[in-house]
């Protein structure tokens, strides 16, 4: 149950079996840094080019392709004053004949986050939003494991192994699970919004440089088909595809194996879902659209699933 | 201001220019009944055929084309004590593997409606879930306006017209915003659900017959492109299409065409979207899919475009 | 066995359950005219509102629901001058970022129709072009019988019902069944093209008006999912549905059903599909796009399944 | 101009920056080999693991970012006799009620390759098919250059660097336009087809060794997006994504950018391509689709902008 103090020097923007930067234990807890998705760093200064370049990999030992690998968001937290965003509503989100006729011009935004009042400030351009102030809601935006078969996927898009999932509840206190597909599962994370709205709709949230602490601990011998999560209050599945049609496939069908993992049998699984189910919505930018299907846990102890027997 | 009271004896499974059951004026309030999906009123008699029949339609006085019609949801109350819903979580909403090989036996479902404790308890089958007991959130699965063209539309799927959009926030309070395509709009509703998950993944909430009380109000030469709401926290738009994808294009471009109404220049409405737009999925289960776009009152407040200018 | 000459005063721009202009019998052929596109006729006058007004509706005696009626274009020849198209390819055709930078001006053209040439010649606008001429591939692009449960749909459209399929292979000598859902089956038909490329990118073929000739088939208590077709060389199924793979699906299921229906046991019809199936693209400019599936006769032929043994 | 005999001993399984196997020069033509879909040769023993396993990668000399890269097939032969194929069509591609219900049990099917007579002869199982023969239409399956951004991507995909697209015109005579991301470009090639059925909907063709012979020729500083090819009779553009119709929109963007590339002013590249595209459906069973957009090089002669002015 170390704690590992790691500055990164190096960064990747694409999650693969990379030399890993570090080799921690199941239990461990990891305290670092992250640059923002141009590679700017905690100083603003461009350290790595851009494209959500990533923290690691952390090598977690006795890690096996077949297990679970849980990352607890132990602490997110912005560590400059300075965030950007993009400013125009990407075309794939907007009706065609819209795109083809009424795009604003584009440009970039400037927000002042101040982490004391918990706030970011519009401070550039000059609209009719003045400074607006939105409160801090830090997430992370892609993060994940090293995919299977050899690939190394780009941190624009995502998959079953994670990726850029650009999920508002990856948050502080959300415990999120990786299928393992290679040794050591070879955790990378990176592409940090101090605010973001649903979909990433811009192509960006407030993008920022964290400081982060993350524990992990290992399920062995367990598999899972895509990446799951839970908070306090829900069980969640994510799905990555297009279109969002299939994004909701996946993300339902998982969440659906995890019911019937906690001992529902199939046609208890599907009714609960019917009425209880929720979905949120990821990214709906990147190549790969993410969609969140979830139930509350309070549901689950009603019906004595949760907490899991184990 | 009239209040009428209208008892329906005629029903229909298309939304579009049938014959007015009642001539209403513009701040009126219509206080009246709707059967369930499969035709059953208050007393669980079948009393026209199924498939989401609908109350009305109600002609509004001197609604014209071009005009838009608001109406709000003043009471929703389930009217008696069985709801009834699917159970097995409908195959394009799981992926295709899963559909080929592990799909449950179908059925129906049984549920008590309670309206002194607000709840809806499982009945049967006899499932681990028990007696299941859900907080009731009555919502009004099906309602729109004649559609242009002189189309006659299934109320089995939904587009600019309303029609089957199964979004939980089409409950009580909220207030609705048609873009009327025909003489006196033609109002039609039906299709309670006194609980349901988002997207009505299995194809049903929990089916029941309301009493419902609606008003509605005729903003006259404002023309709309997707029916619209607001509650007491959001602004929202709807947008009905296959894929999702495209539900996302319709339901945010329209959010952004009220923002410019409002008074928001287009750079501004896309900056304020991209980092406090919120999504929410209505159904994935019809042959258009339902998505929400919405935005906090709040914000806009804070930005001086709201409560409108008028 | 009767032969019509019809000649049309009213056109409708949905497809449903209209007056029938004209009562006819199974084996019963009708000579009449359709308008183009805009409703202009062939003296190029508009004579009736645009949006792919349809001649017809022709009652079949004896259709009933649950029936199939197959329908022979025995003749379809452009009987005016001046044909017409769009000039810009659908900005929902394009990548995105395409349409929101480099979409040329709209516009219309004009092409000069030689019947005795068989050719479409560019005459306007002038560009690198020149005077292309095309060979006329004449087809008809919108064309069904009225939907079920009393719906009434656009033209501009398509759905179980046929519609606004815009498929170059509905040109004379096809022969096209439809599912029959009301008394009369109520067949309509317009939208003529002398040439159109795949998919109808502009949102155009060449819009021309026609003269046609047709012959209809009664087929008693058989009933069909979607449209099939049959010429020379193939028999084919059209899914009509957006995203294209939903359109896929319609269409691949209902070509195996089709081959079932021939006496192959389903798992032979999926081997033979494997290796041998063929698609065209239909349209992909409307609400709803068109799949063709298709297998050729002669493969049917080799492995004794065609002609039916009917 | 050297020719190269390459006897591969190693295979890949995602497309990436592995190790050259070989070194060559633009006019340079390789004979090599490749192993079926599941890594088998042409003896019928498996050499490596399955997955479309690529011969390659060939790194041409001078090759570099930004220029494209040119294969043409000069001779694709299968070079064993027996072939193998699945049988039940992929789900993905039928109605989701139908894959719930009606799917037939799977198991693989084998037919006898005979490169004398030209056939493949379906020899087992025992069906109504009894031994259907097809004639011959070799293709490659899966190849293209390694990807942007020091991704490796699965042969069970594809993208702008090509991939597992199971075109049916990737065949003997065509030449196959690439964009090339990593200095040598890196062309790997595998997966061939001695017969396929569009879309190769049961998830393979007929699957079998080749004998290969292609010769690389380099085009400098010319950058393309997607792949496109040649054939004796049209200039093509594939699209690769999912859904189809995003496929599409690739396809058809790239293949203006190619007729503007020729010399034709945006307005006449999109008249021209209104009323002469042409679609052909590449696979819709892998993770990406393909869509392959063309038009007939005849067209473009007449109006004098093919052959290229280079």
């Amino acid at each position: 149950m170390a704690t590992h103090h790691f500055q990164p020097t190096v960064y990747h923007t694409v999650i693969g079996a990379h030399e890993p930067v570090l080799h921690i234990k199941s239990g461990d807890t990891v305290i670092t840094t992250t640059v923002d998705n141009a590679g700017r760093d905690a100083t603003d200064q461009q350290v790595t080019p851009g494209g959500n370049p990533q923290t690691g990999p952390f090598f977690i030992e006795n890690a096996e392709p077949g297990d679970t690998l849980a990352v607890h968001f132990d602490r997110i937290v912005p560590n400059r004053k300075i965030g950007r965003t993009a400013t125009v509503v990407s075309p794939n989100v907007l009706e065609p004949h819209y795109v083809a006729s009424q795009m604003p011009k584009g440009g970039g935004a400037e927000w002042e986050i101040d982490v004391e009042k918990w706030t970011a400030t519009l401070i550039s351009p000059d609209t009719q939003l003045g400074n607006l102030a939105l409160p801090l809601e830090p997430m992370v935006g892609c993060f994940g494991v090293a995919p299977p078969r050899g690939q190394a996927i780009s941190t624009a898009t995502s998959s079953t192994h994670g990726g850029n999932m650009d999920y508002r509840g990856f948050a502080e206190g959300v415990t999120v699970y990786f299928p393992v597909f290679v040794p050591g599962a070879l955790f990378h994370l990176g592409d940090g919004h101090a605010v973001q709205g649903d979909g990433e709709i811009v192509g960006t949230g407030i993008e920022i440089s964290f400081d982060v602490q993350f524990t992990v601990n290992l399920i062995k011998k367990k598999g899972i088909g895509w990446p799951r999560a839970e908070n306090d209050d829900y069980i969640l599945a994510a799905g990555n595809a297009r279109p969002l049609d299939q994004a909701v496939q996946h993300a339902t069908t998982e969440l659906i194996r995890w019911l019937e993992e906690l001992g529902l049998e199939k046609k208890a699984a599907h009714i609960l879902l019917g009425q209880c189910v929720e979905y949120d919505v990821g990214n709906v930018f990147d190549p790969a659209y993410t969609m969140i299907c979830k139930v509350k846990k309070s549901i689950l102890q009603n019906i004595g699933v949760w907490p899991p027997a184990s």
